[in-house]
């Protein structure tokens, strides 16, 4: 099986959005066993859509169109579907009482302009939207099945796993599992090693990997005949997988480091702070991306200057100026400071150099100091560990930050389990 | 003038990364008066790039393709347009002397397969790149004009800009420049409404809008048949622009917020701390974000428990348990106490309710107070407001920090002129 996706829209077309639909698609694709064979973006123009509409009905099995059902002018899809096929647009009473009943649930009356929302290419199939107004269409063109879908990516989203997967698993007669393994630790290259023949090309389930913000997740895709089966051996080799990654083991199904991290602390009922130099607040605000993390999160220091290092989180003026800013006593007496100061269990200290200026010889751009400060009964344990992170500042705060976060989940893990 | 865009690569055609350059490259290419037709995706398959390469041969003055110029085997753009046109390929000698002196600098032998880096197609025009090592290649194919560049995207824009501006600028015989102002404080209708006729689609400069995470930003282009009209023009209307929208203009030339208020701070020699609760740390982050912001942010406090915005800003307990956390007196007794602590001049502090829960009937999730304190000689000048940002968790937070960045610049612009 295979297929094409097509995206409408002028805002596309212009470059004033970014098309994300188009990737989340082909990713699904592929994980059900389709292949795209190519993406096209057209813009809100009638004859643009038929002839992208044509070329791919010629060409593929299956034909995804994404944007232009919206309520307003320049949406055009649906007009250049009836124009391809043929047929003038009918009334779908049941989508306008749809839609007539949504405004009205929001205290308003639907404008007339929505009606045209209800309308679709006469003998196609009007697909319901449970996550929007427009509804999706559905119509054969040559050998290939199409599916309109609006442009929103949650209804986009929606409608693909409800109209399209069920499809795709009737048409191939097998059942299809998918599995996803977040990683932290271990570059790319270090996990397809330790992955070592779950990668091949020719094995099912099929185990890939993709890379975003210094996490390498795991992607595994089981096909079978029966969902049994699938399951069951999606299960067996991401056993396997966690047993030969052991600790770089994130989370399974979709879970972040930085979730991971938050709801284990949750769980073990500890309290968190930070002690921050070169990254500036970003740790503080990652930790802060959860919601509820306030059940753990005290909160912490940016201390940029030497000055609040010293007066706030008591770092010895002698140690800042033998050792510098960026160095093991000033990281690991930031930690100390931080976790006396706010009473948390945990506190994790940052100091380095993001770049692009500040470098030396000996402490040249990306070089970074990382503490970690915990309560052992009455007393404190004090670790801590120099990096040196590749690329430029952005990329080195938030390698230094999720690096943190992922000490601190490594403790969590070891406290857990003794 | 129109263009097809097309992006080669299996990253891209799996849905792995998404898909930028098309999107910049739209844009650069409307604001030089030359109508994207579509964009097209395809992987490194050589069929699938000969196919949309005649394809767009046929409809195109302009064909731009990106990626697939590198040295491994599944970079097939070379070879691709080497068939589509039916020649052989041709190495060019000062190309891999130039690719050999890269390697050499970085101490490195080139490996033998980035030979394939200097090749190019009989007949078509080498293109040197100056951002890296594959150069790009240019041909005629039927009456479109087609650049072939690398897929990452700063080499691509650098190519983008030396070899397509001048051929378009040539073409039209006209010579086109354009401007970016950004905004923060007004929506798009507002801004649309107080620019009003300059936002006519038949004038000359075109003036058009974008939003991006709340800036709005203002692009005019101004095309003419002489540099020195359509510099004067553009010179003309920015004035015109800056006029009509008055404190809300944060910068020219794509300076965002936060850099043009870290460099007022610089200018004026004033220090900048910050106190977070609901921003968990956004705050610090986006002005450390900004190269150099060491010059005037002390750092600052993330008193996301109550216990640390008593202990460590000297907020009242009273006041805490009276007025609750999120109050214009927490806001401003953090300010008071963030400015006192550190020895800024400006301190800035934010309380509020970021969501998804906590909360209420009376302060409802994307309630935030921000105050700003700052010394007056020997006097502490305290102002506070209350807002109610739309959205969710990341979009509030987002909106606040931003919304407090932007408050500073206004004191600072007041400092300025005053």
């Amino acid at each position: 099986m295979n297929a094409i996706i097509i995206s409408v829209g002028d805002e596309l077309m212009m470059g004033q959005t970014i098309d994300t639909n188009s990737a989340w698609l082909s990713t699904r694709l592929v994980a059900l066993g389709c292949t795209p064979l190519y993406h096209k973006t057209v813009g809100d123009d009638l004859g643009g859509i038929v002839d992208a509409v044509l070329e791919a009905g010629d060409r593929a099995d299956i034909v995804v169109i994404t944007g232009g059902l919206g309520p307003t002018e320049d949406d055009m899809t649906r007009h250049a579907l009836a124009k391809t096929i043929n047929v003038p647009l009918d009334l779908h009473e049941p989508s306008l009482e749809t839609i007539e009943k949504f405004f009205r649930s929001i205290g308003r009356v639907m404008p007339p302009t929505n009606r045209i929302q209800a309308m679709y290419p006469r003998g196609s199939d009007v697909l319901a939207n449970y996550w929007g107004t427009a509804p999706g269409i559905h119509l054969v063109i040559g050998a290939a099945h199409l599916y309109a879908f609006p442009g929103v990516p949650r209804e986009m989203r929606g409608m693909f796993e409800r109209y399209i997967v069920p499809y795709l698993e009737q048409m191939s007669g097998r059942s299809i599992v998918t599995e996803s393994i977040t990683t932290f630790g271990a570059g790319e290259s270090t996990v397809a090693e330790a992955l070592g023949p779950l990668m091949e090309r020719t094995r099912n389930p099929l185990v890939g990997t993709t890379v975003s913000g210094g996490e390498v997740t795991i992607r595994v895709r089981s096909d079978f005949v029966t969902r049994e089966e699938a399951m069951q051996a999606c299960e067996d080799v991401v056993l396997d997988i966690k047993k030969r990654m052991g600790d770089w083991v994130v989370g399974v199904g979709g879970s972040s480091l930085t979730e991971t991290t938050v709801n284990m602390a949750r769980s073990l009922g500890v309290l968190l702070t930070v002690a921050e130099s070169c990254t500036g607040g970003l740790l503080a605000k990652l930790l802060t991306d959860i919601p509820g993390s306030s059940d753990v999160f005290l909160g912490g220091w940016v201390t940029y200057s030497n000055e609040l290092k010293v007066n706030e989180l008591g770092v010895s003026p002698d140690v800042l100026s033998k050792d510098g800013a960026v160095s093991q006593g000033v990281a690991m007496a930031m930690a100390e400071g931080a976790l006396k100061r706010s009473g948390a269990d945990y506190a994790l200290a940052l100091t380095g150099v993001a770049g692009p200026a500040g470098g030396t010889e000996s402490k040249p751009v990306g070089t970074v100091w990382l503490a970690i400060a915990s309560r052992q009964g009455s007393e404190t344990r004090l670790e801590s560990e120099c990096y040196s992170f590749p690329g430029e500042r952005g990329m080195i705060r938030l390698r230094a930050a999720k690096t943190a976060i992922n000490r601190l989940r490594l403790a969590l893990l070891a406290r857990r389990t003794s």
